[in-house]
């Protein structure tokens, strides 16, 4: 059973422990487990920030964009390596919905079919995109039922699939659970039925090592505000497998996925990379705290970051048995570490009032309804003490009833 | 005529003269006169960024959400005068491409008719989206050729209306020429024939009026990083006519469009208002830049900054006509000042290199291929001498033939 000193032991021994001081930590007391909603700001990023905006836009104006032009491929080269992906097939633009919107539209459209699988633990907003896209070519959207807490499984898939599926669409780690799908086994099944694979990896990128060209995915997209530390709604990414990329038509062509966007051409020409998939003017100050995100992760190195990371939930599960399960606390994330990411969730019927709890008594986790708390580790700074910590105060509230006094939650809230 | 002292006169009695303190000058000789293209950062922009980098994202965290959820309609409503809409027709959201995608889609398929109608005069990016949009309904996308120095007239777009015909789409100020369109005119043309129409506002936004509601427009959208000063790449706006909210659906539905976000059900269903039109998590901190600009245009008044501008394009034909016509310099603008917004094109044959060399004299206008110079006036902190000196110096470099030491335009260049 771990201790607190422990943890603290674990915490001098961490490789990574230096990389919490690239990061701005305001109120060093706050148990911040919300990295997997938005990460926090780094250093880099607050000066990237203010270069971008005193310098590139006050002082360079409209020159600067000799510089901007190029930062939406740049920043993707930077990012292909943490998830797999070679040089000129990941690109920074756009909102994951739009790039997933793209994406679908024109993998399901190259495959000829009109029907896109994908399963009900997914994100909502995919879903929606995902349905309007199957829509507008006149064929169905359908989702395999699945346990969120394993996430969809190639057995699964291997039901809802037949001649008229062009395209599957999957979160590569669920948001409510954390569970890492299988995405070697899931791109080969569905290449034999011969349909593309659009992965959305939002809850991946920057905690897992994601072998994209190794497994020979087709499709991408993800944000880069929670574990690549971008910042709020900072652009998303999207990843085109190279010799797809050519084959592929976006519904959205704008003049930066043109071939020559000065020249001005009355029609549409894409450009002959992954250039195409991109549409207007990319922002440029929220791009810049992005690319600042991506190098600190870049820097630590995606392998030590995953290997912290299963040391932090392997804790916080210890933990969790030791001393939450006992107040009827469940955990809605998988065991095995193999098939964890970088959050765990857990279960409570009072979770929504539990959170506000939490939040008031100095931690901060996310809640998602009806009853999910979810712990996010972020292995660049939290530390494990900080795991111990937010446990024995998740139980220290429950014991005292602390969370009565906090309201359920209305309509609209955001935790 | 006008003489340099009789143009810092000018500048003595401007009662928008003190705007010019609002904005970043670090080159105070620097002839900016490229705002057309990418407006001057204001000191409120640069604050507003660093305090949403640096206490908004660094210290507030994702608790800041409650916060930046309901910025992008906020905003809107603060725009929302300087185009002559009502509070909830305007919100921030997605890149003006991206918006004009959504705004064209639903207002198409609103119409039950597949074709849509625009002008060879259009910029490029509207004309291929536009074009995406029809053939994806299975119509097709007419242009009418225009001539871009009087830009689309209603006369021209009646001959290609026929029943068919379910949306008209024009920029309401050519990015060429800066000629104004007669928004009620060709508002009232399309609705005799059961058309909608869809303005791109990018060049008319914050530069002068724009009575949309007067007008009984249908669509809008337009970027804010012109002469709103927003920043580079700042979120795009939208506009849908109240009245027309509830009936249309967009083709990209995210969770920023869902009536209840975080209820995360299955289904998507419409927020009952303009939250509908959007789609994901926007870039906060380019978004509280935009916010900053559009305060700014709004303190000063729209009616204040169409009369400077009027003045300010003026004088710049004025001095044209004296020291640029002679040397075969062709005016590409209206010289009407009720048809002209805030830049004024000249035309000539080595354009790019008289460009080069006023950039490398401290003159910084804007380049469109194959000869169009740009000239951006803009009233918040260009002043008169500074047009008395710009075309003093273009003079100059062409008699003195300085811009044949430049080379000419390569594939792929910004300016």
């Amino acid at each position: 059973m771990t201790t607190r000193d422990h943890a603290l032991e674990l915490d001098t021994q961490d490789p990574l422990a230096r990389f919490r001081d690239e990061f701005v930590v305001a109120e060093p007391g706050l148990l911040y487990l919300d990295g997997n909603s938005l990460g926090r700001l780094s250093h880099r990023a607050a000066a990237a920030a203010e270069t971008a905006v005193r310098r590139e836009w006050g002082e360079g104006l409209v020159r600067s964009w000799h510089e901007w032009l190029h930062l939406p491929a740049e920043i993707g080269d930077r990012l292909a390596p943490l998830v797999g992906a070679g040089p000129g097939e990941v690109m920074l633009c756009d909102q994951t919905s739009v790039n997933l919107f793209k994406l679908a539209w024109a993998g399901l459209r190259h495959s000829g079919r009109t029907a896109i699988v994908g399963d009900d633990s997914n994100f909502p907003s995919d879903r929606y995109v995902l349905a309007a896209v199957a829509q507008a070519a006149g064929g169905e959207y359908r989702e395999v039922a699945v346990d969120p807490v394993v996430g969809p499984t190639a057995d699964e898939l291997a039901m809802a699939l037949n001649d008229a599926v062009g395209l599957v669409s999957l979160s590569l780690v669920s948001f409510k659970s954390g569970a890492i799908a299988d995405l070697r086994g899931i791109t080969d099944l569905a290449r034999r039925h011969g349909a593309l694979v659009l992965w959305d990896l939002s809850h991946a990128a920057g905690v897992l090592p994601v072998g994209l060209a190794e497994a020979g995915a087709d499709l991408a997209v993800g944000c880069t505000y929670k574990h690549l530390n971008g910042g709020p709604g900072a652009p998303a990414f999207l990843y085109v497998r190279q010799s797809l990329q050519t084959e592929l038509h976006q519904p959205i062509p704008g003049w930066f996925g043109h071939d020559d966007m000065f020249a001005f051409d009355a029609a549409f020409r894409p450009a002959p990379d992954i250039r195409r998939f991109a549409v207007g003017t990319p922002p440029i100050v929220s791009l810049r705290c992005a690319q600042a995100g991506i190098e600190v992760s870049a820097d630590a190195g995606i392998e030590a970051i995953r290997a912290k990371c299963t040391g932090l939930t392997e804790l916080l599960i210890e933990r969790f048995d030791a001393r939450l399960a006992p107040l009827g606390f469940e955990l809605a994330s998988p065991r095995d570490p193999e098939q964890r990411a970088g959050h765990v969730s857990l279960s409570f019927g009072e979770g929504y009032r539990v959170v506000q709890a939490m939040i008031a008594r100095g931690c901060v986790p996310d809640f998602r309804a009806p009853s999910l708390i979810r712990l996010g580790l972020a292995p660049l700074y939290n530390r494990f003490v900080e795991v111990f910590d937010a446990v024995e105060l998740m139980a220290e509230i429950v014991e005292r009833g602390e969370h009565l006094q906090f309201e359920g939650p209305k309509k609209g809230s955001v935790t």
